[in-house]
């Protein structure tokens, strides 16, 4: 990519100037409708500034969002770590993990608080889950279950996995927010499993 | 109950006042530890004027909340309306109905939105949880399950509903946000009926 020279190039105010353009043109957009041109021309720059900044649209996005991890590389991990048949658990001790590190968790809550107290970040949020998450589990699970089904499913593990970071991290519910993880992770993985590759429906 | 008269008597700041003094108490030393006695100090009234404004301990600690429900009703009718081994069913039922029901359902955004914003907030909603419901769940699911064991099994099955509210009506993922609720009932339910009755860790 060649790297010309914007307008303010290498100044702080311009890559928060671009930052806030993405976050706008997402929010209104979605991912695949805000183009980096559009944003570019929102910012005020040229589009190779956005590029020398960000490198992708992908990597622009996740910035945007402040998203404490890459589904892009978290997802093909957990996929490859083992059979799909245990990636209800696999997926709970990653989840879980996540929010006790030191620094993903802080930034985790901090993207849940966001989304709870403005649209635009709930916007971001939900476009990042339908494009980063389920478009790849798209990709993994297709195979598995009938691929109608697998946006639904991504959306049911959401729910208990966002509704477990609610009540054990957020509002620490006893006695679930003093459970050894492990504990947490043999009672809810079965539940994820379902929503994975079990039967949705009543037969 | 004798109508003494207190200060500031049918003052709606006299109301204010006993509600703000109610809130920092049962925030601070918990349903239990939060006398009628100390909450009208608080509030500079007489402890008569907070049963006339409020009835009993557990009707101010509902108003304190703004709880949109009363599990005090809520719980025995749902235990009585069939098996326990369809509780899960008629739980994610009747959860769902209240978030879709027009007045009860931004009552309940609001609670979770407020526990959200504001640490108080979260320790009365928590307080409210562990009092109301998780005593009552003792009551009625300690004959079924291992007593021992209620407590996070009633922790976990809020973790699947409150994640189930936040997904679904206030990040709006799709397609759980447009599902009809009778899918997403037959989705949920047997994973809330493992919660409740089922067996929580590997063998």
């Amino acid at each position: 990519m060649a790297r010309r020279t914007g307008r303010r190039p290498g100044n702080q105010d311009t890559r928060e100037a671009i930052l806030a353009a993405a976050r706008a043109a997402f929010a209104e957009h979605g991912y695949d409708g805000a183009s980096i041109r559009a944003i570019a021309t929102g910012a005020g720059v040229d589009p190779a500034l956005v590029y020398h900044y960000f490198g992708t649209k992908d990597e622009l996005f996740l910035t945007t969002v402040q998203a404490p991890i890459d589904p892009a590389e978290m997802i093909p991990a957990l996929i490859a770590a083992g059979s799909v048949d245990t990636l209800g658990e696999r997926l709970a001790e990653t989840f879980l993990s996540v929010w006790e590190h030191p620094v993903s968790g802080p930034a985790f809550e901090a993207l849940l608080r966001r989304a709870f107290a403005n649209r635009i970040s709930a916007r971001l949020v939900r476009e990042f889950f339908a494009v980063q998450v389920i478009r790849r589990a798209m990709r993994h699970l297709s195979q598995v279950v009938d691929p109608a089904e697998v946006p639904l499913r991504a959306n049911l593990v959401a729910s208990q996995l966002f509704g477990l970071a609610v009540t054990r991290y957020v509002l620490r519910f006893e006695p679930l927010a003093s459970t050894p993880r492990t504990t947490v992770v043999a009672a809810v993985a079965p539940n994820l499993q379902r929503y994975l590759t079990g039967r949705l429906a009543a037969p």
